[in-house]
């Protein structure tokens, strides 16, 4: 191919351009109100609350998915779930994720943004939780990311390490050590200091990245905030929320520490910095769980509570300082935003469900569109505008509710906390969630405001409907056999477990 | 009374010094939650937000009552009503207030710190809602304030000045017109200019006061959030909540208004401003309330929905920006603060439950105190530190609440809130407020921290209700002779009603 002139002119006479950095810092398990400055009562965040009044807060920003690895599946691909597979169809509307024996993980053929990002000269890394496959297929190291260091499940356990290995916790492509093992998390006490690990990766990694003037892509994903809970010594014992305000303020901490150190290093002004979550707090881990304050429910349901995020991007010199945008954000635009700021194009062999967040973060400028809510295969409900509309309601089965699994504690709203699944797909039940954010007051059906917001709404969602195509579903079988027995670099460490045979099966999602 | 030698040398000497004003502004039924700054998530209170921003901010502060009338007396009073006589003993634990045939009011021989303010040289004005008392007896200008501008009562209506009259707005000591007739609130449209006339008075009378070269006390009460709910044509659909969000947008409006003024006549570093609500959102209101966000229930109730409210203090200068502190703070602190601030010494002749918030404003200091959830003549709860334990739990009867009457709309905790007086006397229902504000998981009784906490709260309970003498219930009897038939000035507007003749009896109270 030959180049233009003026192409050849710049590359012989232009220094290369230094493009903006990217920092994604999303939480696990995280509610919207956990945040001072979203509402939290004890105020404990005041990281957090200082990077929202220099930036800019978007209270009306979603998941794509009430679970974690749907969820961190949609934002890395820009993808629903649907479309990438990160869904099963074991059951009807049943949320599904990665642990130790799925089988399936993010396909070769999805796009990550970082993928994109590294080919066009960035240095990624992926400090945290994975959870999009932990077979090595996989890895982060197959798909965009040049390091890792963290693992690729939950941090449950301890194991046996005989009818279930330990989780391994990797360095780049070789495994560094086990939970529980060489990485300590005491239950007793809750002590880890597993997030002080991950806030000195990303120091050193912020800082290689400078000293190597490359632009870089850090994804900053600490777990501690997923039950069970850690924090550090330092951290124990100081909040007023217990365990999980801990953890909580360790991560506020991280937060300020790594802002700080951009402005130190003077890049702040290059760098965009995202602070979210991957889906609401989780209610039914009793006290030791998130705050989604206003919002109906939490994790695992379609309601609010489950996938409204505290959101906060920070980009000074180009974000002004406290502003507040009520742009329906997802976490999927940050693929279409982080090629926008790269200066890359958008894939256009698929379809891309994010949006490019640039007008909103900068300008304040507002675009029309709508947020579609997925359990699994099933799309639950749509947000156009302040009307949201349940098309399916569930929270758990009513047996499972029984055993104490409730994912809505201490609330209860009729013909919307429903543990049947109800089909109101023909009229579905309609919430205003500017007067009425907390999901309790459905419109009245046959009312002249209900019959307008389902003309609003409606047409979107059969047109979305109607168009949708499923991706090959990814987290409908397990096997025992793929657990992590012996992941690379077992050998060095004089870590590898015996492999059993394999046992595919469909797995089980209880809710 | 000889004066001492170096009084008359003062007098004779110094210039009088010029105290610090106090702008004292208490919301209608807002919930601790409807202020951007406490999460309510269309954040569009820029205005107190800053104000937060500029000053400091009371997450866990408190009503001392969760209804207006009681709350009220108990802020001027500096008394928990129990104490002030704003209960009833009608029935057990029910609230009472002052509706228009109210007989009591606040009593001659309760001191408001009005009226001390008022005799060490303050200029003295409410602008709003009275609420201690109907009958000529109780209005403010016999009980601490030169000046009045709005009503005794609540802006219920229209009536039909036959069975009932319409309620009167006063100018100082004469009626200038009634609600729904010089005063106009439109019920359809939801149209009225109260909170403009409301603002309106409040510059003029700041204006006023700083000309004549006095210090000022201004009691700002405007009730735009009380059902029925209003703003002025300019603010009318302008917020995401409806018309409830449009009336606190309003109010939010007015804030900023007069703390610019006070800034644009440098007096903002000598004026301490109070920001607070009566009692917590009103649920029942369907969507058109208040917001307690992570709280459970509102108004009526002694869950922190009911009594927590959302309270900031801003005096540039004095008061240090960002600030928040934990000091658990009552409404009835003002009175105790305020004596403080115009170094007007404490009476001694009575009991006084507020305390001096001087330490925790201006350094942030915290000391130990305990708030008592008062609901008519029981003392429903009391928190000490995080812990809460619930002495006896009500919502209201099983027959309101069959009839659509809730408080704790779409919540539900089991043996909390109960739809029968529950008496938890011998073994309180405890919660640890940091870990679970929204009370919903009480402490496992037996277990270790349930003995402990309730080691710590409930000696002083028991301290505390050994020692309390009620006073003279106020709100026990109702008159249709004493309603506003022909409040003084009517004449003059030609708007008297004939008084019907007396019909005293025991007023009913139904939760």
């Amino acid at each position: 191919m030959k180049l233009p002139l003026i192409a050849v002119l710049l590359v012989g006479l232009s220094p290369v351009v230094y493009s903006t950095n990217i920092i994604y810092m999303l939480m696990d398990d995280m509610g919207w109100a956990d945040l001072g400055v979203y509402g939290q009562p004890a105020k404990e965040t005041p990281n957090l609350d200082k990077m929202a009044a220099e930036g800019l807060l978007l209270p009306d920003f979603y998941s794509a998915n009430p679970l974690c690895s749907p969820s961190r599946a949609a934002l890395l691909t820009g993808r629903l779930p649907i479309r990438n597979g990160f869904y099963t169809t074991n059951e009807h509307a049943r949320n599904a994720y990665t642990p130790q024996d799925i089988v399936g993980g993010i396909p070769d053929d999805e796009v990550l943004f970082p993928e994109l990002l590294q080919k066009a000269g960035y240095k990624t890394k992926i400090i945290g939780k994975w959870h999009l496959g932990q077979q090595p297929q996989f890895h982060p190291l197959k798909h965009g990311f040049d390091e890792w260091f963290g693992a690729p499940n939950c941090h449950f356990g301890p194991y046996d390490n005989k009818k279930t290995p330990n989780i391994p916790v990797y360095k780049n492509a070789n495994m560094a050590g086990r939970y529980y093992e060489q990485f300590k998390i005491d239950h007793q006490t809750g002590e880890s200091n597993l997030t002080q690990l991950y806030i000195q990766e990303a120091l050193d990694f912020i800082n290689e990245s400078i000293t190597a003037d490359k632009p870089f892509f850090l994804y900053w994903t600490p777990d501690a905030t997923h039950d069970p809970l850690y924090a550090s010594k330092p951290f124990l014992g100081t909040s007023q929320r217990g365990l999980y305000g801990d953890a909580v303020r360790e991560l506020d901490s991280g937060v300020g520490i790594i802002l700080q150190t951009l402005q130190t290093l003077n890049v702040d002004k290059d760098t965009l910095v995202i602070f979210s979550s991957d889906n609401g707090g989780a209610l039914y881990a009793a006290v030791n769980g998130g705050s989604n304050a206003p919002f109906l429910c939490g994790k695992e349901t379609t309601f609010e509570g489950g996938m409204r995020e505290p959101t906060i991007a920070w980009w000074p010199g180009t974000i002004k300082p406290n502003q507040v945008s009520h742009q329906l954000g997802s976490l999927m635009d940050w693929f279409t935003t982080a090629l926008a700021v790269a200066d890359i194009p958008v894939p256009h062999d698929r379809l891309i469900d994010g949006i490019n967040l640039l007008p909103a973060l900068v300008n304040n400028t507002i675009v029309d569109r709508t947020i579609f809510y997925y359990r699994g295969d099933e799309m639950m409900a749509a947000r156009n505008g302040l009307y949201k509309a349940h098309y399916w309601t569930w929270t758990n089965s009513i047996e499972e509710f029984k055993r104490g699994v409730d994912f809505c504690r201490g609330e209860q709203v009729n013909n919307v906390t429903t543990h049947d699944q109800m089909n109101h797909t023909m009229d579905p039940v309609i919430f205003h969630l500017g007067r009425d954010p907390g999901e309790k007051y459905p419109l009245k059906k046959g009312s002249k405001e209900y019959s307008e917001a389902f003309q609003l709404v409606d047409p979107i969602v059969q047109e979305h409907k109607s168009k949708v195509k499923p991706g090959e579903p990814q987290l409908n079988y397990c096997d025992r056999a793929v657990m992590n027995w012996a992941p690379t670099g077992c050998r060095q460490l004089n870590n590898c477990l015996p492999v059993p045979a394999s046992d595919k099966k469909l797995c089980t999602w209880v809710h």
